[in-house]
C-alpha cells in the first residue's frame, strides 16, 4: 500500500547519515578492542563492532534497494562524524568504554525521535521507520557497556572524576554535531521544526545526564 | 560413529590457537579499513574483517561446545601472534593489504595441511577437520586482496618495490611464527613427523613465492 502523501526525498539523506555514523562506530570500536585489558573483554567488545557492522550492512542494503550508491550516500556526512571522532579520540581502554557508551545512547534517542511528530510521519515511509527502529535496539549493547563501566568505577575510585570529565567532552562534541544535522535541510526536518529540534537537544542532554547518574557520575 | 582410535587430545589447543588467530585478524584488519583511500575500499574491508571475526565465532562456538573456556584456550597464543603482529606494523593502507594477504593465504596453506597424513588423521576428528575446513575457506577474501594489491601496482609503479620489500618482511616474520608453532608440542604433531613439518615451511615458502610472483613482485 503506497501512501501518495508520502514526500519520502529525504530518506536518502538519513540512510546515508545513518550508514557512516555505523560503519565509523564499527571501525573505531573494533580497533579500541584490541586494548582491551582482558581476552573476555575483547571477545565482548569484537561482538559489539560486529553488532555495529550489522547495523551498517542493513541500511546499506536500503540505499542499494532504493538504487543509491551507499558511498554517494555516506559522503556529506563524512567530514562532521569524522571531525566528531578526531575530537574525541580515546586516550585508554575505559575512554573509549565511555565514548561507545555515550554516543551509541545518544544515537538511539536521535533516531527514537525521527519521524515521530504528526507532520515528520510524512516525510518517512513505514520500511524506512521499520530500518530505523531495527537500528536503534541496541539495548543489550548500551546495557552491556553501562555495566562494564559500572564494574571499572566499582574497582577503581580514581576512575569517576576522570570517566565524567571525559564523559563531558564526549557529550559536548556529540551535542554539536548533533545541533549541526539538525540544522541541515536534508535531514533537519525529519526531526520537526524549530522548536521540536531545539526541545530535542534538550532532552537529548537531559537523558545523558540521567545516564552518567545511573553511573555515578556528575554530567 | 565414534572412532575409538582418535587420539583427539590437542583439538583444544588447535582451537585455541585458530580463535586468536582469527580475533586479531579481525581487530587489526578493522583498525586498518578506516585508512583506506575510498568509502569503496573502506566498506570491502570492513567486511573482509567481519568475515574473520564470523571465523573466530565458529571456533569459539567450538571451544564452548567442548566446555573450554575461550579466553584460557586462546592464552597459550596471545604472546606469539601478538609479537608477529607487533612486527609487522603497516605503515600504511596498501601495506595493511598486502599483510593480510600474505598472512590469509599462508594461514590458509597451513590449515589446509591440517590432519592430512595416514598418522595426524587420528589426532584430528571429522568435526574439528570440518571445522578447519570451514575457516580456511576464504578464496573469496584472498580474490579480492589479490586484485586490489593488483590494481593498485597498476596505479602506480613506485608501489611495486615497496611492497615486495613489505612482503618479505611479512613472510619472513610469519615463517618464523609458523616455525615456532610446529615445533610446539601443543600443535606441532597435527602437522606431521619432523620430515613432514620441514617439508610444509617448504611449501608455504613456495606458494607464498608463487602468489607474488603472480602479482608481478620479487618474494
Amino acid at each position: 500500500m503506497v501512501d501518495s502523501s508520502l514526500d519520502r526525498s529525504l530518506e536518502p539523506a538519513l540512510y546515508g547519515l545513518m550508514a557512516y555514523r555505523e560503519l565509523t562506530a564499527f571501525e573505531r570500536l573494533s580497533s579500541d578492542a584490541r586494548f582491551s585489558p582482558t581476552l573476555k573483554d575483547r571477545m565482548e567488545l569484537a561482538r559489539l563492532a560486529v553488532t555495529e557492522y550489522e547495523h551498517f550492512e542493513l541500511v546499506r542494503a536500503a540505499l542499494l534497494d532504493a538504487g543509491l550508491e551507499p558511498d554517494a550516500a555516506m559522503e556529506p556526512y563524512v567530514d562532521g562524524i569524522d571531525r566528531l571522532h578526531e575530537r574525541t579520540r580515546p586516550g585508554d581502554w575505559h575512554e573509549s568504554l565511555m565514548k561507545a557508551y555515550v554516543m551509541d545512547a545518544l544515537t538511539s534517542d536521535l533516531y527514537a525521535a525521527l519521524g515521530t511528530g504528526p507532520e515528520e510521519r510524512r516525510l518517512l515511509g513505514d520500511s524506512a521507520r521499520a530500518l530505523v527502529e531495527r537500528v536503534r535496539r541496541m539495548d543489550e549493547q548500551t546495557t552491556w557497556l553501562a555495566q562494564r563501566l559500572q564494574r571499572a568505577i566499582d574497582d577503581d575510585e580514581r576512575l569517576a572524576p576522570r570517566l565524567a570529565l571525559w564523559g563531558r567532552r564526549v557529550v559536548g562534541e556529540s551535542l554539536t554535531q548533533a545541533r549541526r544535522l539538525l540544522d541541515r535541510d536534508d535531514v533537519g526536518p525529519l526531526f520537526g521544526g524549530t522548536d521540536a529540534r531545539a526541545a530535542l537537544l534538550a532532552t537529548l542532554t537531559q537523558r545523558h545526564s540521567r545516564r552518567m547518574s545511573a553511573l555515578g557520575l556528575t554530567s
